[in-house]
């Protein structure tokens, strides 16, 4: 079941998707987010941020944001929850849920996305909207003509 | 004028333009970034790719991959012409080309379509499709729901 | 107790320590390193590494390289590592092995050597050498004059 | 000629050189990097960053730091000095100068460092020390055991 519906997009129109099991779901992986923005390390923009991945197995994987003096060698929660999985044998993903402490309504910069889609587009990721909803969509909407690991082969 | 048709993003139904002013200022472009393509320093992915970029003043600036050893180093066409103009006082970006050697098609991945967004979501990306035809999206179609300059203030 | 001889630091001249203290807590370090260089995932270099962070805690985490269709997205082992420690609650570190399946001799690139930087610089590095044998460094001698979190503070 | 003297890069002890040919050059590169500051991009960081590479055939490129709302998009003034090189077709470097107007007597970051040396060793970084006098490194006493090029090769 699904329905259109006003959405943090901007001018791309998509559909959100209601779902109450995912719902369910995907509340406590949010909840696990916020626990992890916890551990950020972020002196540089003091703009704590928390990720948790659900792997196809229903194993749960945490991160947050670490920054570092030259700004470039910064990483975020999202590629860290996904580095931690794949360190651990994991790399089949369902969901991933971010938080911001500062900022709800944030959706994924674009390095995590191509992160993220090294390992699917069939996978949700999962947001506080600005009213405080859960909202979330699939990688495939959030990076449409995806470049991905199939890009290579000629 | 604009039509719906057969496009490369996959299941996002998206809008593409006819326009011939743009399409005859859009294939020099390509063209430029063909020739900048041959710059491409790739030994790790014998995947060369050039880029061209217009700024709001008319003035095009181009780029190719730069790869490490360190496969993280690396930096991709689109970053380097739009460092190489930022560098040189441009910051008013209207289109970007891109050109794969090996495959045509190929949209940017998502850590160069977070850097662009840096200067503007209304900059054109513009590829050729596996038809050969010239094909461009608004960035703010390629990263809906960007996270970018204005979503760090509170 | 230390004493000067032939090393795989080519030209600058370094003294190697002779701890068997150090010796036997780093040798189970670098099998950790080995161990974890199996979950790596590696397509486009088919070069697997692994990490192993000793904590001031004495608690390990591993960690392996994690590529992407866009190079320039890839993290190193050493990277993944650390932030999984950060992420955890662990910040001060004594020392990081690092075991490349294909090559041994091999220091940590300048990006991981600047991200390990960010916690110390009194943090040793410890390789297997071309000869088999275990050799480490402290990160100030890899990293002489680094750019570290005090350098931003004007 | 050379002569052991004080230095900035600590613990390490490491030769500085007495040319009065280099030094002149230097100089001059130094001026160009102090220009390239005034184009950085540093809305994060506040921190503005210059850099002029000098190649094999005497043309200099300059460089600055442009930063990313995402802080691991950054590149420094150093790399994008580097790659505008390479994009002009220059792959062979003499020296590489670095300013940062708020701080002097900073040396690149490891992630720089990193990127120089895919290029080769026999790199000057120059920089103003906090003396206020010009001093330079070659690149290899900056990355001792490096990870470049050759490291793949198995």
């Amino acid at each position: 079941m699904s329905n259109e519906h006003k959405n943090s997009l901007g001018q791309v129109s998509l559909v959100a998707k209601v779902n109450p099991e995912k719902e369910s779901s995907y509340r406590k992986l949010l909840d696990a987010a916020i626990k992890a923005s916890e551990m950020s390390y972020c002196p540089y923009s003091d703009f704590p941020v928390g990720a948790a991945l659900l792997t196809a197995e229903g194993k749960v994987f945490t991160g947050c944001n670490v920054e570092n003096a030259s700004f470039g060698g910064t990483i975020c929660a999202e590629r860290t929850a996904i580095i931690k999985a794949v360190s651990e044998g994991y790399k089949s993903f369902k969901a991933i849920a971010i938080h911001c402490k500062k900022l709800s309504g944030k959706w994924p910069c674009g390095m995590c996305r191509q992160f993220i889609c090294e390992f699917g587009l069939n996978i949700d990721v999962v947001i506080l909207n600005t009213d405080g909803a859960l909202e979330w969509r699939s990688l495939e909407e959030l990076l449409p003509g995806h470049f991905g690991p199939e890009s290579l082969q000629t």
